[in-house]
């Protein structure tokens, strides 16, 4: 089984300003190819440093895979770190050079000289087109050994990686021999709802001692996850030892799991409103439009969600709602009164199945009617009436209005099962 | 200045099935006790690599740091592997025998054998209580190096890693000389709008080549971040010493300096609107609330943000902002004609000074009506008049999504300055 190394670069990753989401993804890429991730390394904008780092992984490792450093600026160092690593010298590509100049003049950017140190590549380098920005990524063969340098912004990161990065490495060892009794470990992970880490443990007590596939829960904001992995000679294989533990703790858990792998609640949300050919709309206060906004970061979601308010100032909830001012004079904006005019009101003026509605105080001061911090009330409305749901949720400002959407969401959810 | 590194261990972590947020939160106490992290490594739960990762970090760092691998069961090594790699042998300890034994009684859960593995220490370790788990952390100082582990659950990691810890590494070099000239890392992040990463670079060139403070471009999502990053012996001298730098960058950057440290562009925005005591509304197709959102997840922003509309089916434009059915089936939902519409509609709607408009298509296919995946058009409202943008934006449906988040707030701060 071929071994690989990932490093990542950047003085920002390594003091911890900034939390690496690329190299959890590069790690999963190589189980998926087979290749045996057996180390990751994060490495300041230090020239030494990195290509020392570099050096030492090619001694243990035929794969090392590097992650930014591939920027104009000065400290961007990783092309001239891999070129000195390889004892390589750089060249600049003409094909490069002109694709980098167009990308300037498509965009009405202007480029600076700087931005050619991007069309610079080690000798034994192939270039890997980047559409989206202006570092290419490369693949250098030498000595029987790897080198990929892709660039750390996620938005450029993850189609390279998961596209000819991954095609590239797939093939890498089909080649030779080495392919022979090759094993990889592929996942699927089972999303839950309305159940807590332990207890969903419990319940699938038995399998937990699995040792293909391999079990583990994880708790998540709102939900919780439980990761099966397999080891298998290809994914096919895999998705067979998986699929009858799947079923089992399907069983087990019934319909607290609502998804698998990348599908989120609102996937959920709109794959059940679309197949019931029925529709839902949002008025939101507390949350300012994240529920809207996970709906609609559901690719088709348009035939399943027409839209909504943000209600966030009280004026906005009357003269938009038409909620009286003398209930919310009464009761206060955050109060289960509001929620459900919220709801049914919107319902209503979009002419929906369905209406989601949440108000509530996500601090950090208590309300100005005195309503502590925290303090929920999310609405949902169908044509018999209005659900209304009261919830005390902890945390900081941003963790409480996630946990509403995840909320608001799941009641949704509830209501259409 | 004393030199760490930090090593996280685990499988799950190394394969990426995890994210680590352990070994951040303690690149960031290191830099705060003025402690230089120069390299973390990720390491999976395997005997002889930890062994070896630690004794290679001995041989570059003072102080290294374990995060993980402290648990009860068969693959958590970091205790033994710490003994092997510092010569030691592993002792029990009578006290943490007897704590585990009360910490599992007071909990009425059943002790099992293997638990008592988190009543050992290497010979040269004092443990560190762990409040929040079984596993204690451990402090070894052996040849005048530190070897510090710690478990990896984050209730447990962050309270000790804060707590005692921090202590202990604040005062570490207190005792003796070392103590003398040592400094801190103390970073101030000046972020810009509507300036590229290299353009930025070309105009503080003369400056880049400071050493205190040291200053680092980093190109973000839709925007551009300058680091200052200074070596002192106290906050208060490092601010002292970022203090004329920053004037200078504010200098020559102009406006493009938006913000720092934390505040995001819908912070300066807010801010903008609070202090000319003026509002803002919003109308959104592609963002589906996001802007929103975005303005809401500043505290206090009920002050200048008054709601708005998603109006994501083009039934809600019509219905919800009264846009004439005639022009969307003339010019097509994604049109500059319509968001001008959205934008002056909405304003009147909320009887705003200001309002903030969007419409586009995220993909992943083309429209309807033929448009291409990331065209986009931004509308600004004010009583002159509305402002239209266009924008044809690059990436994945949630990158679009982002870069129209900023695009607006950036066109919405340029006609406030």
């Amino acid at each position: 089984m071929a071994s690989a190394e990932i490093l990542s670069v950047g003085t920002e990753l390594l003091l911890g300003q900034i939390i690496d989401t690329d190299a959890p993804t590069m790690a999963r890429i190589l189980a998926e190819c087979g290749i045996n991730c057996q180390r990751r390394t994060t490495i300041g904008d230090n020239f030494q440093r990195l290509q020392s780092a570099i050096e030492e992984a090619l001694t243990r490792s035929d794969i090392v895979i590097t992650i930014g450093g591939l920027g104009p600026t000065g400290d961007d160092l990783t092309r001239d770190a891999i070129a000195a690593a390889l004892g390589d010298s750089l060249l600049e590509s003409e094909e490069a050079r002109q694709q980098l100049i167009q990308f300037f003049q498509s965009r009405g950017i202007e480029m600076v000289e700087s931005n050619l140190r991007q069309a610079q590549r080690p000798e034994s380098a192939q270039f890997v087109p980047n559409p989206n920005g202006t570092a290419p990524g490369l693949i250098c063969e030498k000595h029987g050994k790897v080198v990929i340098a892709l660039p750390g912004p996620p938005g450029e990161f993850n189609p390279m990686a998961s596209g000819p990065v991954r095609d590239y490495l797939s093939t890498l060892y089909e080649k030779g021999s080495d392919r022979a009794g090759q094993s990889i470990i592929h996942s699927r992970t089972l999303r839950l709802i309305g159940i807590g880490e332990s207890s969903a443990e419990a319940r699938i007590k038995h399998l937990m001692d699995s040792q293909n596939p391999t079990l583990a829960p994880y708790a998540k904001v709102g939900e919780v996850h439980i990761r099966l992995s397999a080891k298998a000679e290809s994914i096919e294989e895999a998705n067979r030892i998986i699929q009858p533990v799947e079923q089992e703790v399907r069983k087990l858990l019934g319909p607290a799991v609502y998804g698998v792998d990348e599908e989120t609640l609102a996937y959920a949300v709109v794959q059940l409103l679309l197949k019931r050919g029925q529709t839902v709309a949002t008025s939101e206060s507390i949350t300012g439009g994240k529920i809207g906004e996970a709906l609609t970061s559901v690719p088709g979601s348009s035939g399943a969600y027409v839209g909504g308010f943000v209600v966030y100032n009280p004026s906005a909830k009357r003269d938009l709602l038409g909620i009286e001012q003398d209930l919310i004079d009464q009761y206060g904006p955050v109060s289960k009164s509001v929620a459900m005019a919220m709801a049914a009101n919107c319902r209503i003026k979009l002419n929906t199945d369905f209406a989601i509605a949440a108000t509530g105080n996500a601090g950090p001061t208590a309300d100005v009617d005195g309503k502590p911090v925290g303090l929920v009330y999310i609405g949902i409305a169908d044509q018999s009436g209005v659900r209304v749901f009261e919830h005390q949720f902890r945390g900081i400002r941003e963790d409480i209005r996630a946990r509403v959407v995840q909320s608001a969401l799941a009641a949704m959810r509830e209501l259409l099962l």
